[in-house]
Protein backbone atom coordinates (compact mmCIF):
# COMPACT_ATOMS: atom_id res chain seq x y z
CA UNK A 1 0.00 0.00 0.00
CA UNK A 2 1.19 3.49 -0.84
CA UNK A 3 2.31 5.78 2.26
CA UNK A 4 -0.15 8.17 3.63
CA UNK A 5 1.66 11.58 1.98
CA UNK A 6 1.44 14.19 4.96
CA UNK A 7 0.54 17.41 3.31
CA UNK A 8 2.57 20.39 5.06
CA UNK A 9 0.65 22.64 3.40
CA UNK A 10 -2.65 21.95 5.16
CA UNK A 11 -0.87 21.46 8.53
CA UNK A 12 0.61 24.92 8.01
CA UNK A 13 -2.39 26.28 7.37
CA UNK A 14 -4.03 25.09 10.68
CA UNK A 15 -1.13 26.23 12.03
CA UNK A 16 -1.81 29.99 10.94
CA UNK A 17 -5.34 29.94 11.86
CA UNK A 18 -4.40 28.72 15.03
CA UNK A 19 -1.70 31.29 15.45
CA UNK A 20 -3.96 34.46 13.75
CA UNK A 21 -6.40 33.43 16.52
CA UNK A 22 -3.61 33.83 19.19
CA UNK A 23 -2.43 37.10 17.86
CA UNK A 24 -5.92 38.40 18.15
CA UNK A 25 -5.65 37.31 21.92
CA UNK A 26 -2.97 38.37 22.77
CA UNK A 27 -3.81 41.69 21.12
CA UNK A 28 -7.05 41.92 23.28
CA UNK A 29 -4.54 41.77 26.40
CA UNK A 30 -2.82 44.49 25.61
CA UNK A 31 0.24 42.50 24.19
CA UNK A 32 1.78 43.12 20.30
CA UNK A 33 3.25 40.27 18.55
CA UNK A 34 6.14 42.33 16.71
CA UNK A 35 8.93 41.14 14.88
CA UNK A 36 11.95 42.90 14.02
CA UNK A 37 14.47 41.21 10.63
CA UNK A 38 17.57 41.89 9.61
CA UNK A 39 18.94 42.16 6.27
CA UNK A 40 22.40 42.93 5.42
CA UNK A 41 23.96 44.12 2.82
CA UNK A 42 20.43 43.34 0.69
CA UNK A 43 21.45 40.34 -1.07
CA UNK A 44 18.47 39.47 -3.59
CA UNK A 45 17.44 36.31 -1.95
CA UNK A 46 17.29 37.71 1.25
CA UNK A 47 15.41 40.92 0.22
CA UNK A 48 13.00 38.02 -1.38
CA UNK A 49 12.27 36.19 1.87
CA UNK A 50 12.01 39.26 4.26
CA UNK A 51 9.15 40.40 1.94
CA UNK A 52 7.56 36.93 2.35
CA UNK A 53 7.83 37.28 5.42
CA UNK A 54 6.39 40.44 5.96
CA UNK A 55 3.44 39.18 3.77
CA UNK A 56 3.00 36.18 6.38
CA UNK A 57 3.30 38.15 9.42
CA UNK A 58 1.04 40.94 8.23
CA UNK A 59 -1.68 37.99 7.43
CA UNK A 60 -1.45 36.96 11.15
CA UNK A 61 -1.44 40.42 12.69
CA UNK A 62 2.04 40.35 13.36
CA UNK A 63 3.59 43.84 13.07
CA UNK A 64 6.89 42.83 11.19
CA UNK A 65 9.66 45.70 11.01
CA UNK A 66 12.81 45.26 8.48
CA UNK A 67 16.55 46.46 9.59
CA UNK A 68 18.57 46.74 6.32
CA UNK A 69 22.26 47.40 6.96
CA UNK A 70 24.74 48.42 4.35
CA UNK A 71 26.98 45.70 2.25
CA UNK A 72 30.20 47.08 4.34
CA UNK A 73 28.57 46.99 7.75
CA UNK A 74 30.95 45.93 10.27
CA UNK A 75 30.41 43.25 12.81
CA UNK A 76 30.42 45.99 15.58
CA UNK A 77 27.03 47.81 13.17
CA UNK A 78 25.13 44.27 13.18
CA UNK A 79 26.15 43.91 17.19
CA UNK A 80 24.46 47.70 17.81
CA UNK A 81 21.47 46.91 16.22
CA UNK A 82 20.72 43.62 17.79
CA UNK A 83 21.87 44.81 21.18
CA UNK A 84 19.51 47.88 20.41
CA UNK A 85 16.69 45.58 19.49
CA UNK A 86 17.36 43.02 22.98
CA UNK A 87 16.59 46.25 25.03
CA UNK A 88 13.46 47.45 23.39
CA UNK A 89 10.53 46.11 25.15
CA UNK A 90 8.64 46.80 22.16
CA UNK A 91 10.29 44.55 20.28
CA UNK A 92 9.61 40.86 20.88
CA UNK A 93 11.02 38.65 18.44
CA UNK A 94 14.58 38.79 16.55
CA UNK A 95 15.36 37.21 13.33
CA UNK A 96 19.09 37.44 11.59
CA UNK A 97 18.13 36.73 7.66
CA UNK A 98 21.35 34.66 6.30
CA UNK A 99 23.39 34.52 4.70
CA UNK A 100 25.28 37.61 5.68
CA UNK A 101 28.06 39.13 3.76
CA UNK A 102 31.27 37.13 4.11
CA UNK A 103 33.42 39.51 6.45
CA UNK A 104 30.68 39.20 9.38
CA UNK A 105 30.75 36.80 11.94
CA UNK A 106 27.24 34.92 11.26
CA UNK A 107 27.38 32.97 14.72
CA UNK A 108 28.53 35.56 16.85
CA UNK A 109 25.89 38.08 15.57
CA UNK A 110 23.02 35.10 15.78
CA UNK A 111 24.45 34.53 19.27
CA UNK A 112 24.27 37.97 20.44
CA UNK A 113 20.34 37.75 19.95
CA UNK A 114 18.57 37.26 23.36
CA UNK A 115 17.38 33.82 24.24
CA UNK A 116 13.30 35.28 24.76
CA UNK A 117 13.54 37.26 21.40
CA UNK A 118 15.61 34.56 19.42
CA UNK A 119 12.64 33.38 17.15
CA UNK A 120 14.55 30.41 15.52
CA UNK A 121 15.78 29.02 18.29
CA UNK A 122 19.63 29.06 17.24
CA UNK A 123 20.73 30.59 20.69
CA UNK A 124 23.64 28.38 22.08
CA UNK A 125 20.94 28.91 25.28
CA UNK A 126 17.88 27.86 23.66
CA UNK A 127 19.82 24.88 21.99
CA UNK A 128 20.69 23.57 25.57
CA UNK A 129 17.52 24.27 27.04
CA UNK A 130 16.11 21.82 24.19
CA UNK A 131 18.63 19.36 25.51
CA UNK A 132 17.42 19.77 28.55
CA UNK A 133 14.04 19.16 27.91
CA UNK A 134 13.23 22.42 29.06
CA UNK A 135 13.01 24.73 25.39
CA UNK A 136 12.07 28.44 25.69
CA UNK A 137 12.08 28.50 22.20
CA UNK A 138 13.11 25.38 19.89
CA UNK A 139 15.12 25.43 16.78
CA UNK A 140 12.18 25.95 14.00
CA UNK A 141 13.25 23.06 11.62
CA UNK A 142 13.28 20.32 14.88
CA UNK A 143 9.90 22.16 15.70
CA UNK A 144 8.38 21.80 12.19
CA UNK A 145 9.26 17.74 12.03
CA UNK A 146 8.08 17.10 16.02
CA UNK A 147 4.76 18.86 15.16
CA UNK A 148 4.37 16.68 11.96
CA UNK A 149 5.41 13.60 14.22
CA UNK A 150 2.96 14.75 16.79
CA UNK A 151 0.61 15.84 14.04
CA UNK A 152 0.72 12.01 13.10
CA UNK A 153 0.23 11.05 16.37
CA UNK A 154 3.13 8.96 16.34
CA UNK A 155 5.23 9.07 20.38
CA UNK A 156 9.17 8.97 19.18
CA UNK A 157 9.67 6.99 22.74
CA UNK A 158 12.04 4.00 22.51
CA UNK A 159 11.40 4.44 18.57
CA UNK A 160 14.38 3.73 15.97
CA UNK A 161 15.02 6.84 14.13
CA UNK A 162 17.87 8.02 11.94
CA UNK A 163 18.63 11.38 11.14
CA UNK A 164 20.75 11.36 8.04
CA UNK A 165 22.87 14.53 7.98
CA UNK A 166 24.68 16.38 11.15
CA UNK A 167 24.18 19.99 10.23
CA UNK A 168 23.99 23.09 12.67
CA UNK A 169 20.73 24.13 11.34
CA UNK A 170 18.64 20.98 10.71
CA UNK A 171 20.63 17.57 11.29
CA UNK A 172 21.98 18.46 14.65
CA UNK A 173 18.84 20.26 16.21
CA UNK A 174 16.66 17.48 15.03
CA UNK A 175 18.43 14.90 16.94
CA UNK A 176 19.23 16.76 19.96
CA UNK A 177 15.35 16.90 20.04
CA UNK A 178 14.63 13.31 19.03
CA UNK A 179 16.92 12.46 22.12
CA UNK A 180 15.21 14.89 24.54
CA UNK A 181 12.20 12.87 23.84
CA UNK A 182 14.22 9.79 24.56
CA UNK A 183 13.50 7.92 20.59
CA UNK A 184 16.79 5.80 20.46
CA UNK A 185 18.22 7.95 17.87
CA UNK A 186 21.09 7.20 14.73
CA UNK A 187 22.96 10.59 13.71
CA UNK A 188 24.81 9.94 10.41
CA UNK A 189 26.85 11.98 8.32
CA UNK A 190 28.67 12.05 5.22
CA UNK A 191 31.61 9.63 6.94
CA UNK A 192 28.97 7.35 8.02
CA UNK A 193 29.99 3.63 7.03
CA UNK A 194 27.08 1.45 5.34
CA UNK A 195 24.49 3.90 5.57
CA UNK A 196 21.66 2.38 4.05
CA UNK A 197 22.21 -0.67 6.81
CA UNK A 198 21.73 1.87 9.46
CA UNK A 199 18.36 3.89 7.52
CA UNK A 200 17.30 0.18 6.59
CA UNK A 201 16.68 0.09 10.61
CA UNK A 202 14.50 3.14 10.88
CA UNK A 203 10.94 3.28 12.49
CA UNK A 204 10.93 6.75 11.32
CA UNK A 205 13.74 8.16 8.50
CA UNK A 206 14.67 12.01 8.70
CA UNK A 207 16.37 13.08 5.88
CA UNK A 208 18.43 16.40 6.08
CA UNK A 209 21.20 15.63 4.57
CA UNK A 210 21.08 18.30 1.60
CA UNK A 211 21.65 15.79 -0.98
CA UNK A 212 19.29 15.41 -4.13
CA UNK A 213 17.37 12.36 -3.86
CA UNK A 214 19.87 10.37 -2.40
CA UNK A 215 17.60 8.51 -0.05
CA UNK A 216 15.88 5.55 -2.49
CA UNK A 217 13.81 2.71 -1.45
CA UNK A 218 16.95 0.20 -0.69
CA UNK A 219 17.41 2.76 2.14
CA UNK A 220 14.03 2.12 3.43
CA UNK A 221 12.10 -0.41 5.86
CA UNK A 222 9.09 -1.41 4.61
CA UNK A 223 6.28 0.51 6.83
CA UNK A 224 8.71 3.39 7.77
CA UNK A 225 7.64 7.19 8.18
CA UNK A 226 9.95 8.96 6.61
CA UNK A 227 10.27 12.71 6.33
CA UNK A 228 12.40 14.74 3.96
CA UNK A 229 13.89 17.83 4.88
CA UNK A 230 16.29 18.61 2.33
CA UNK A 231 15.00 21.15 -0.30
CA UNK A 232 17.51 20.84 -3.52
CA UNK A 233 17.34 23.11 -6.50
CA UNK A 234 18.16 20.44 -9.65
CA UNK A 235 19.14 22.85 -12.75
CA UNK A 236 17.49 23.32 -15.92
CA UNK A 237 18.64 20.93 -18.98
CA UNK A 238 17.80 22.77 -21.77
CA UNK A 239 19.16 19.92 -23.67
CA UNK A 240 17.45 16.76 -22.58
CA UNK A 241 14.31 19.96 -22.76
CA UNK A 242 13.64 19.44 -18.50
CA UNK A 243 13.34 22.58 -16.41
CA UNK A 244 14.88 22.97 -12.77
CA UNK A 245 13.06 22.00 -10.52
CA UNK A 246 13.00 21.74 -6.57
CA UNK A 247 13.72 18.50 -4.68
CA UNK A 248 14.00 16.47 -1.31
CA UNK A 249 17.02 14.20 -0.08
CA UNK A 250 14.31 11.57 -0.90
CA UNK A 251 13.38 9.81 -4.11
CA UNK A 252 10.07 10.41 -3.75
CA UNK A 253 8.28 7.91 -5.84
CA UNK A 254 9.76 4.55 -4.86
CA UNK A 255 10.19 5.45 -1.05
CA UNK A 256 6.71 6.31 -1.13
CA UNK A 257 5.87 3.18 -1.93
CA UNK A 258 7.62 1.78 0.40
CA UNK A 259 6.94 4.08 3.35
CA UNK A 260 3.45 4.32 5.53
CA UNK A 261 4.06 7.62 5.89
CA UNK A 262 5.81 10.45 4.12
CA UNK A 263 6.32 14.21 3.94
CA UNK A 264 6.40 15.49 -0.09
CA UNK A 265 8.98 18.31 -1.23
CA UNK A 266 8.25 21.15 -2.08
CA UNK A 267 4.68 21.15 0.33
CA UNK A 268 6.02 19.32 3.42
CA UNK A 269 8.46 20.50 5.88
CA UNK A 270 9.01 23.52 4.34
CA UNK A 271 5.84 25.26 4.83
CA UNK A 272 5.41 23.61 8.38
CA UNK A 273 8.71 25.25 9.05
CA UNK A 274 7.63 28.80 8.60
CA UNK A 275 4.47 28.58 10.27
CA UNK A 276 5.70 27.36 13.57
CA UNK A 277 8.62 29.94 13.61
CA UNK A 278 5.34 32.89 13.40
CA UNK A 279 4.30 30.28 15.91
CA UNK A 280 7.50 30.87 18.20
CA UNK A 281 7.29 34.41 17.82
CA UNK A 282 4.13 34.49 18.94
CA UNK A 283 5.23 32.21 22.10
CA UNK A 284 8.42 34.92 22.73
CA UNK A 285 6.08 37.59 22.93
CA UNK A 286 3.93 35.19 25.37
CA UNK A 287 6.87 34.23 27.39
CA UNK A 288 8.08 38.01 27.65
CA UNK A 289 5.31 38.22 30.01
CA UNK A 290 6.50 36.10 32.47
CA UNK A 291 9.61 35.59 34.26
CA UNK A 292 12.96 35.80 32.72
CA UNK A 293 14.78 33.06 34.34
CA UNK A 294 17.45 32.29 32.08
CA UNK A 295 19.44 34.18 29.72
CA UNK B 1 43.74 -11.05 23.30
CA UNK B 2 42.89 -9.49 26.14
CA UNK B 3 41.82 -5.68 25.66
CA UNK B 4 44.25 -3.01 26.79
CA UNK B 5 43.23 -1.16 30.15
CA UNK B 6 43.13 2.42 30.00
CA UNK B 7 44.64 3.70 33.43
CA UNK B 8 42.60 6.51 34.69
CA UNK B 9 44.60 7.60 37.41
CA UNK B 10 48.07 7.62 35.14
CA UNK B 11 45.83 9.88 32.75
CA UNK B 12 44.96 12.04 35.55
CA UNK B 13 48.69 12.69 36.56
CA UNK B 14 49.67 13.78 33.87
CA UNK B 15 46.78 16.15 33.36
CA UNK B 16 47.34 17.20 36.57
CA UNK B 17 51.08 17.95 35.96
CA UNK B 18 49.96 20.03 32.95
CA UNK B 19 47.66 22.00 35.19
CA UNK B 20 49.80 22.59 37.57
CA UNK B 21 52.54 24.41 35.22
CA UNK B 22 49.69 26.11 33.58
CA UNK B 23 48.48 27.37 36.87
CA UNK B 24 52.30 28.61 37.79
CA UNK B 25 52.16 30.38 34.24
CA UNK B 26 49.03 32.38 34.82
CA UNK B 27 50.30 33.46 38.07
CA UNK B 28 53.14 34.38 37.02
CA UNK B 29 51.29 36.69 34.26
CA UNK B 30 49.67 37.87 37.62
CA UNK B 31 46.29 35.42 37.03
CA UNK B 32 44.98 33.62 40.02
CA UNK B 33 42.79 30.43 39.30
CA UNK B 34 39.80 30.45 42.00
CA UNK B 35 37.32 27.97 42.25
CA UNK B 36 34.22 29.16 44.31
CA UNK B 37 32.20 25.91 45.38
CA UNK B 38 28.67 25.90 46.83
CA UNK B 39 26.96 23.42 49.45
CA UNK B 40 23.46 23.55 50.22
CA UNK B 41 22.66 22.28 53.39
CA UNK B 42 25.81 20.44 54.41
CA UNK B 43 24.66 17.02 52.99
CA UNK B 44 27.55 14.15 54.20
CA UNK B 45 28.46 13.30 50.69
CA UNK B 46 28.58 17.42 49.59
CA UNK B 47 31.01 18.32 52.36
CA UNK B 48 33.09 15.32 51.69
CA UNK B 49 33.42 15.79 47.73
CA UNK B 50 34.31 19.33 48.71
CA UNK B 51 36.82 18.48 51.18
CA UNK B 52 38.42 16.52 48.34
CA UNK B 53 38.16 19.11 45.90
CA UNK B 54 40.03 21.22 48.10
CA UNK B 55 42.83 18.71 48.52
CA UNK B 56 43.09 18.53 44.69
CA UNK B 57 42.91 22.24 44.27
CA UNK B 58 45.33 23.33 46.68
CA UNK B 59 47.86 20.59 44.91
CA UNK B 60 48.23 22.37 41.86
CA UNK B 61 47.91 25.88 42.87
CA UNK B 62 43.82 26.32 42.83
CA UNK B 63 42.51 29.24 45.15
CA UNK B 64 39.82 27.10 46.61
CA UNK B 65 37.05 29.02 48.38
CA UNK B 66 33.92 26.92 50.15
CA UNK B 67 30.58 28.95 50.79
CA UNK B 68 27.59 26.74 52.42
CA UNK B 69 24.22 27.61 52.78
CA UNK B 70 22.00 26.17 55.72
CA UNK B 71 19.45 23.74 54.77
CA UNK B 72 16.59 26.06 54.52
CA UNK B 73 18.15 28.41 52.22
CA UNK B 74 15.52 30.00 50.00
CA UNK B 75 16.07 29.53 45.98
CA UNK B 76 16.61 33.58 45.78
CA UNK B 77 19.35 32.63 48.39
CA UNK B 78 21.35 30.72 45.80
CA UNK B 79 20.65 32.91 43.14
CA UNK B 80 21.69 35.81 45.19
CA UNK B 81 25.07 33.92 46.31
CA UNK B 82 26.00 32.86 42.42
CA UNK B 83 25.26 36.58 41.24
CA UNK B 84 27.37 38.20 43.65
CA UNK B 85 30.27 35.31 42.49
CA UNK B 86 29.21 35.73 38.46
CA UNK B 87 30.05 39.67 39.57
CA UNK B 88 33.06 39.39 41.34
CA UNK B 89 36.22 39.70 39.21
CA UNK B 90 38.53 37.39 41.62
CA UNK B 91 36.04 34.49 41.30
CA UNK B 92 37.32 32.53 38.00
CA UNK B 93 35.09 29.35 38.38
CA UNK B 94 32.17 28.53 39.94
CA UNK B 95 30.77 24.98 41.07
CA UNK B 96 27.11 23.75 42.36
CA UNK B 97 27.98 20.74 44.27
CA UNK B 98 24.67 18.60 43.94
CA UNK B 99 22.20 17.50 45.15
CA UNK B 100 20.71 20.75 46.26
CA UNK B 101 18.06 19.85 49.23
CA UNK B 102 14.46 19.19 47.38
CA UNK B 103 12.91 22.28 47.61
CA UNK B 104 15.18 24.44 45.77
CA UNK B 105 15.81 24.24 41.66
CA UNK B 106 19.20 22.60 41.08
CA UNK B 107 18.61 23.62 37.13
CA UNK B 108 17.79 27.12 37.59
CA UNK B 109 20.63 27.30 39.50
CA UNK B 110 23.09 26.10 37.72
CA UNK B 111 21.52 28.54 34.97
CA UNK B 112 22.66 30.87 36.43
CA UNK B 113 26.15 30.57 36.23
CA UNK B 114 28.23 32.74 34.34
CA UNK B 115 28.54 30.42 31.27
CA UNK B 116 32.36 31.87 31.44
CA UNK B 117 32.31 30.73 35.05
CA UNK B 118 30.16 27.56 34.37
CA UNK B 119 33.74 25.26 35.09
CA UNK B 120 31.35 21.92 35.01
CA UNK B 121 29.92 23.19 31.39
CA UNK B 122 26.66 22.59 32.31
CA UNK B 123 24.96 25.60 31.31
CA UNK B 124 22.45 25.95 28.20
CA UNK B 125 24.83 28.33 26.53
CA UNK B 126 28.40 26.14 27.35
CA UNK B 127 25.99 23.08 26.11
CA UNK B 128 25.13 24.92 22.96
CA UNK B 129 28.29 26.34 22.29
CA UNK B 130 29.44 22.18 22.03
CA UNK B 131 26.47 21.85 20.25
CA UNK B 132 27.89 24.16 17.63
CA UNK B 133 31.44 22.96 17.64
CA UNK B 134 33.03 26.07 19.56
CA UNK B 135 32.56 25.12 22.85
CA UNK B 136 33.86 27.60 25.96
CA UNK B 137 33.13 24.78 28.51
CA UNK B 138 32.22 21.85 27.73
CA UNK B 139 30.21 19.45 30.34
CA UNK B 140 33.08 17.66 32.23
CA UNK B 141 32.34 13.98 32.14
CA UNK B 142 32.36 14.70 28.15
CA UNK B 143 35.42 16.00 28.42
CA UNK B 144 36.08 13.56 30.24
CA UNK B 145 35.62 10.35 27.52
CA UNK B 146 36.44 12.48 24.60
CA UNK B 147 40.27 13.29 26.26
CA UNK B 148 40.23 9.52 26.68
CA UNK B 149 39.62 8.74 23.04
CA UNK B 150 42.29 11.14 21.97
CA UNK B 151 44.58 10.03 24.60
CA UNK B 152 44.61 6.81 22.69
CA UNK B 153 44.77 8.19 19.46
CA UNK B 154 41.08 7.25 18.48
CA UNK B 155 40.00 9.70 15.76
CA UNK B 156 35.79 8.80 15.96
CA UNK B 157 35.05 11.07 12.81
CA UNK B 158 33.05 8.17 11.18
CA UNK B 159 33.05 5.76 13.53
CA UNK B 160 30.55 3.95 14.73
CA UNK B 161 29.91 4.61 18.22
CA UNK B 162 26.85 3.66 20.67
CA UNK B 163 25.89 5.41 23.95
CA UNK B 164 23.99 3.57 26.43
CA UNK B 165 22.49 6.33 28.69
CA UNK B 166 20.40 9.09 27.87
CA UNK B 167 20.89 11.62 30.84
CA UNK B 168 21.42 15.09 31.04
CA UNK B 169 24.77 14.82 33.25
CA UNK B 170 26.44 11.95 31.21
CA UNK B 171 24.89 9.91 28.03
CA UNK B 172 23.22 13.42 26.33
CA UNK B 173 26.83 15.89 26.69
CA UNK B 174 28.51 12.48 25.52
CA UNK B 175 26.37 11.66 22.67
CA UNK B 176 26.38 15.81 21.75
CA UNK B 177 30.48 15.70 22.07
CA UNK B 178 30.73 12.76 19.54
CA UNK B 179 28.11 14.05 16.84
CA UNK B 180 30.08 17.53 17.23
CA UNK B 181 33.10 15.58 16.41
CA UNK B 182 31.27 13.77 13.39
CA UNK B 183 30.80 10.50 14.55
CA UNK B 184 28.04 8.14 13.73
CA UNK B 185 26.71 8.34 16.80
CA UNK B 186 23.50 5.60 17.71
CA UNK B 187 22.01 7.70 21.33
CA UNK B 188 19.83 4.58 23.41
CA UNK B 189 17.92 4.80 26.70
CA UNK B 190 15.53 2.17 28.43
CA UNK B 191 13.17 2.06 26.04
CA UNK B 192 15.72 1.42 23.56
CA UNK B 193 14.85 -2.36 21.66
CA UNK B 194 17.21 -4.57 20.44
CA UNK B 195 20.10 -3.04 22.66
CA UNK B 196 22.56 -5.75 22.40
CA UNK B 197 21.53 -5.67 18.45
CA UNK B 198 23.24 -2.03 18.21
CA UNK B 199 26.03 -2.08 20.91
CA UNK B 200 27.33 -5.23 18.87
CA UNK B 201 27.93 -3.15 15.96
CA UNK B 202 29.61 -0.12 18.44
CA UNK B 203 33.39 0.38 17.34
CA UNK B 204 33.61 2.09 20.43
CA UNK B 205 30.64 1.66 22.99
CA UNK B 206 30.26 4.01 26.13
CA UNK B 207 28.49 2.80 28.66
CA UNK B 208 26.00 5.83 30.43
CA UNK B 209 23.38 4.11 31.85
CA UNK B 210 23.94 4.08 35.77
CA UNK B 211 22.65 0.29 36.01
CA UNK B 212 25.39 -2.12 37.27
CA UNK B 213 27.40 -4.71 35.04
CA UNK B 214 24.65 -4.80 32.48
CA UNK B 215 27.13 -4.47 29.67
CA UNK B 216 27.98 -8.36 29.21
CA UNK B 217 30.76 -9.41 26.88
CA UNK B 218 26.82 -10.23 24.48
CA UNK B 219 26.69 -6.50 23.64
CA UNK B 220 30.13 -5.96 23.11
CA UNK B 221 31.86 -6.60 18.92
CA UNK B 222 34.95 -8.29 18.84
CA UNK B 223 38.10 -5.62 19.23
CA UNK B 224 35.50 -2.62 20.15
CA UNK B 225 36.74 0.20 22.35
CA UNK B 226 34.77 0.01 25.55
CA UNK B 227 34.68 3.47 27.64
CA UNK B 228 32.44 2.69 31.25
CA UNK B 229 31.12 6.00 32.91
CA UNK B 230 28.81 4.12 35.09
CA UNK B 231 29.27 4.37 39.12
CA UNK B 232 27.30 1.92 40.63
CA UNK B 233 27.76 0.59 44.17
CA UNK B 234 26.66 -2.87 44.82
CA UNK B 235 25.88 -3.50 48.20
CA UNK B 236 27.57 -5.52 51.06
CA UNK B 237 25.71 -8.96 51.35
CA UNK B 238 26.60 -10.48 55.23
CA UNK B 239 25.43 -13.76 54.55
CA UNK B 240 27.41 -14.27 51.17
CA UNK B 241 30.31 -12.63 53.08
CA UNK B 242 30.84 -9.89 50.55
CA UNK B 243 31.55 -6.54 51.12
CA UNK B 244 30.03 -3.36 49.39
CA UNK B 245 31.78 -2.33 46.10
CA UNK B 246 32.00 -0.35 43.21
CA UNK B 247 31.23 -1.26 39.99
CA UNK B 248 30.55 0.09 36.50
CA UNK B 249 28.24 -0.41 34.10
CA UNK B 250 30.33 -2.77 32.66
CA UNK B 251 30.45 -6.88 33.23
CA UNK B 252 34.64 -6.01 33.20
CA UNK B 253 36.44 -9.45 33.28
CA UNK B 254 33.88 -11.28 30.19
CA UNK B 255 34.05 -7.86 28.00
CA UNK B 256 38.35 -7.30 28.77
CA UNK B 257 38.23 -10.40 26.83
CA UNK B 258 36.60 -9.72 23.98
CA UNK B 259 37.47 -5.76 23.63
CA UNK B 260 40.57 -4.20 22.18
CA UNK B 261 40.60 -1.40 25.05
CA UNK B 262 38.59 -1.08 28.20
CA UNK B 263 38.26 1.72 30.74
CA UNK B 264 37.83 -0.35 34.40
CA UNK B 265 35.52 1.05 37.48
CA UNK B 266 36.95 2.36 39.67
CA UNK B 267 40.00 4.12 38.27
CA UNK B 268 39.18 4.35 34.64
CA UNK B 269 36.75 7.35 33.60
CA UNK B 270 36.62 8.86 36.85
CA UNK B 271 39.52 10.13 38.35
CA UNK B 272 39.65 11.55 34.40
CA UNK B 273 36.79 13.70 35.06
CA UNK B 274 37.96 15.17 38.37
CA UNK B 275 41.16 16.03 36.25
CA UNK B 276 39.72 17.73 33.34
CA UNK B 277 37.28 19.68 35.80
CA UNK B 278 40.27 21.73 37.27
CA UNK B 279 41.47 21.70 33.76
CA UNK B 280 37.91 23.84 33.06
CA UNK B 281 38.97 25.55 35.64
CA UNK B 282 41.93 26.84 34.83
CA UNK B 283 40.73 27.34 30.97
CA UNK B 284 37.85 29.54 32.56
CA UNK B 285 40.13 31.85 33.91
CA UNK B 286 42.37 32.30 31.09
CA UNK B 287 39.26 32.72 28.88
CA UNK B 288 37.88 35.27 30.95
CA UNK B 289 41.13 37.26 29.93
CA UNK B 290 39.88 37.54 26.62
CA UNK B 291 36.74 38.78 24.97
CA UNK B 292 33.58 37.71 26.97
CA UNK B 293 31.39 37.41 23.25
CA UNK B 294 29.20 34.67 24.67
CA UNK B 295 26.51 34.85 27.16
Amino acid sequence: MPAKVIQGTTLSARIREHSEARVRKLADAGVAVRLDAIVVGAPESGVLYARSQEKRCKRIGIDYRLHTLPEDATNQDVQNLIDGLNRDPDVTGILLNLPLPDHLDASASQYAIDPYKDVEGVSPSNIGLMFYGTPVIAPCTALAVMTILKEANVDVRGMDVVVVGQGNIVGKPIALALIADEASVVSCNEYTRELADKTRKADILIAAAGVAEMITADHVKEGAIVIDVGINTIAEDVEAGTPSRVVGDVKFDEVAAKASMITPVPGGVGPVTVAVLLQSAIDAANKQLGTRRFR
